[in-house]
């Protein structure tokens, strides 16, 4: 449901605050060096020494006994799916789940499972949603198989799942039988504006991943983990869908330089989106969402403007924000500094001013 | 969402009075006098003169061009959907829709097709909610492709869609560029409780079908409508499901027989849920849905006891009834008289107060 | 590849010897007699006892655990695949193979799965054939896990796998680890022709089916058996492909029918096979093949005409019969008798003669 | 088909002669230069420069007017098919085709295609063959849709199909009102042995993609090309594949590099197969196919030994090749040179010997 960034018009001043997406992040130039150094091999074939690193690494992190290389987030849903789920399967998720508004329909067309979705605040639910949820086992309904959620949740606004709201879903789902899958394309944001561990976080999950081309800045790659029965079955289907690599050492390497150099400083990114939303707040007609992480929603109906004609006009001042769902969005990363903040606010301001 | 009947334990009276659905009708004699009759042949070949005079007036009731055999209501909505849609499509419809709750997930498993169930009072839906459910046209949404609606409503208790609502729904539908395909497993008792000729019902409907072994008595079939182009191509898919028959015009014809017999007597059916209604609402403890048609769908939690008790005492008695979501179900039909009802409700109230 | 019957032109005359297919014979006065008197009830819910009565029998027959009563051959191939094999499996059958030529490419588009071609004589492949066909197993082959076999083998010319070579492929598809399944449309043909019983021919056959529109003369069904786990999960496919029917009994009954007065009499259908294919050798130009059953194939090449030439003669004399890649196809069957075969031979070497 | 590379055992020397496979390849100090100094943007939202020239540049070098950037050759047959085809339709291509034998199955699982391998010596089918694989058009059969072949022929003994026939098989095809698509992993190295410019050589196709990751050198990438149309079709598949990316232009310049350097010296590869393939046919026992490109095969069951027991024998030596159907694979590369190739053949003479 993020649309692709608003083009400036001919004459339009470069982007010089990209608030659009952590996703356009580049690579630094220590991360290209390391991406250059790394020792490469035959990643399809299992013979690239930095892939097994990276994999070695992120099965550690997350505390799951093994790991899978992937060119992108969306592959890890997709593979993930198709390992967990057989064709009539359900899936039950947040209704504003990634894998639900924007991946395409991808998991009804590929895996063939339906995906039931749940409602609640801020990309959430609870307990009793998912209890309420749960259809009785007859030959008419759906097989219920996977719990599926997203940590940080996108178009929740950057929401922390509480861990023992993890915990709690991840219990009944277990209870059920069916298995736990999270979406952490921005599970690290989670994890450090919680104070809480990857592998703790994550316990109740069967499997996990975590995207490295959103504020961890590595211009390529996801790893996927789980058991290593899981990861056995999944390689089948990172073969089929064309995700199998060949010297992909060099994109890990960069992965692996994020997590020695970009985790830590998530903080700052959050710390600069509080700042932004303070600073909306004291904007008349702007309703701001109190952030959790680094994304910043907020509705400038009050205002009286309409989200594409605020794009506009931040675009020709080289300030890129997204549209989603009827609200902005502003996303801060590590090409994004305090004091780009404190301008972009002064720009929105003088936006919805004119 | 329909569970097995509870069998009646050893030494249990048999069944006389059967409120558990109206798939339980028996064929009558004349019904069967008129299949022995029948002409047939290949019906796969396009050789069976009692399938084509079932789908000539198939077509000419439901004001379409052409229309199908299948031999059953399932297959019709599976037919229809894999003719509607491609792989990744998504089908918008009510989250209690047989397509949704009650078909084992088929349609992500056979189609690809994601299903959005929207929310709403007996198992409708307004020109609103749908507006509100359009999904942006981006490479990251899935691609909304059909309106399904189902008349009546089944786990909307038997609910009749107002004409104008379902015009109205449609014709957001065909504004989007969507189809529109109508679940008409029991549409000839809407169009008997409202008056409304089944052509005028279901004007605003690409594809609509009508099973003949609910209240209309026959053992087997049901009838997809649409026009000439859609109904061509579903054949490729009726072949390759395997619903491609040989000499069905013996099957077609209990159902020509129910169109002449079994349509008008369904006020009957009415009336009798009716009257079952309000012999409920005298029980203490009982909140009884004012029925539209022949379903009945009562809450007995006031009277401190679950639905699976209920039912097992009933059995006991020789009274079928059906639960659904946590609520009774009472299905009037053709094996049902007046005075049947009168002891249902009499039984009923003593299981209650036992 | 069997096309549709050719029709006859206008003011041509009713066909009287139609051996197109044994698909086209008519229940007898006596068979829907059966079907009238026949307990039924709801199949879908597992309550008709003339359904039951059928697959008990059929299971019997067979030697398996358990059956299930279907709308059609082509729906016990889906549901058998669609049990057996998951999305990306290969399936090893004959290339001639009814899944593979003659069911719309059902099986890749509904399960998912490949199927591999082998080549060989009468529609039949060896022992060494199947074993050069295993594939290494390593991440990049699709996993075989089917063998599939046609008996009798339809443009194979009706011919009957000795048991023998049944056995040996199947023994060798059980080394590897895979199912076996067999397709029966005329199974009855070929236990009648060989004088071995159905359950010592399908011994080595995980699942099997058998057709009762064929030569066995009911209008509807096929019966589709295994062990009850796999019938216990083929139900939900049954389910989901809208395969599950309602007073199902009333076409079971024709079947039961069948199997007491149909299946001895094929032996008259393949003496009758025998006849037409000692008179059509007697004709300058026609090839025929030695009929095995009921199926009787000849080439008119060296008549000079082509197919469907003779077809279009031979109807304006009130005879059908079929094209299937190059060559005529005759079909004997109920309601074709030995003085029909002497009349079709005199019509068919005078078609070809004018 | 080709299985993993022998694992050296423990105490074996490092692989110093690698023929194992033109994947293998490690990327050049100027290409990993070329790929730093690379500008880049966000793939997935259509804002990468490099990415974009790559596309521009591989589109005009196929006379195509639309390119796409992919993480795998792989995925551009999983994309084109999914593009070119619906669930059920039929792909025709040779028996040993890449997509049919090498990648587990994916296009009956994600498409729902079928495919029907035509046999042919070296991996190339003609004319003839072609049309006695068209099937009639009828409700039975499978809808053909699409030709499609390898370009050079991997199982085939890395074979240069002749333009002549490449074009006849595609006339036919375009007759029938089939797609073509041609799976060009090795294209390059057919264009240049048989000096052919790459947009003559594939101007019968309607997509096709080569891969930079073999005899190309660079570690990551394919390019699919095709119609404006097509492409635009195409990138809802990459999308719902996971196949979209973020700064992937660091891995477009390795392509963009590889195009400029990596073409031409594909002659000497294909001189060091000659050489290779002339010094093997001196050993007694062994049969060698003689090579068009850089792919040698050989058989050594003359020489009384298996393919695996060469391969460890030879591991032991520091030389690395390829098992592939019962016979040996030789592939040259740009990490093999001419006295590799002298040495590789006195140790595959010695490894026979022992």
């Amino acid at each position: 449901m993020v649309h692709a960034p608003p083009r400036p018009p001919a004459g339009a001043p470069r982007t010089r605050i990209n608030l659009y997406s952590d996703t356009q992040t580049r690579p630094t130039p220590a991360m290209k060096e390391a991406m250059m150094r790394a020792e490469v091999g035959d990643e399809q074939h299992g013979d690239d020494p930095t892939v097994h690193a990276l994999c070695d690494r992120m099965a550690a992190l997350m505390g799951k006994e093994a790991a899978m290389f992937l060119p992108s987030g969306t592959m890890c849903n997709v593979v993930a799916i198709l390992t967990h789920c057989q064709k009539g399967d359900e899936v039950v998720a947040h209704e504003t789940a990634h894998i639900l508004t924007s991946e395409g329909g991808t998991h009804a067309a590929l895996t063939g499972a339906q995906i039931m979705g749940l409602k609640g605040p801020r990309g959430m639910f609870s307990a009793d949603d998912l209890r309420a949820a749960i259809r009785p086992r007859t030959r008419y309904t759906p097989p219920q198989r996977l719990l599926e959620v997203e940590q940080t949740a996108n178009i929740g606004g950057g929401a922390v799942w509480p861990l023992a709201q993890l915990n709690a879903v991840a219990g009944i789902a277990h209870e059920q039988g069916w298995a736990t899958h999270m979406d952490g394309a921005r599970l690290m944001n989670a994890c450090v504006a919680a104070g809480i561990a990857p592998k703790d976080m994550v316990a109740g999950y069967d499997s996990v991943w975590l995207d490295f081309t959103k504020g961890l800045g590595a211009p390529l790659g996801a790893v996927l983990c789980g058991s290593s029965e899981f990861i056995g079955a999944a390689w089948r289907w990172k073969q089929r869908l064309g995700g199998s690599m060949r010297q992909a050492g060099l994109s890990a390497a960069g992965c692996l330089h994020a997590l020695d150099h970009h985790v830590d400083r998530l903080a700052e990114d959050h710390a600069n989106a509080k700042a932004l939303a303070r600073g909306l707040a004291q904007i008349p007609g702007v309703v701001v969402e109190e952030p959790d992480t680094n994304l910043v929603f907020f509705d400038v109906k009050g205002a009286g403007i309409d989200v594409a004609t605020l794009q506009q006009r931040l675009i020709m001042q080289g300030v890129a924000v997204s549209g989603l769902g009827g609200r902005v969005r502003a996303c801060t990363h590590l090409d994004v500094t305090a004091p780009m903040i404190e301008e972009a606010v002064g720009l929105i301001r003088e936006a919805l001013a004119a």
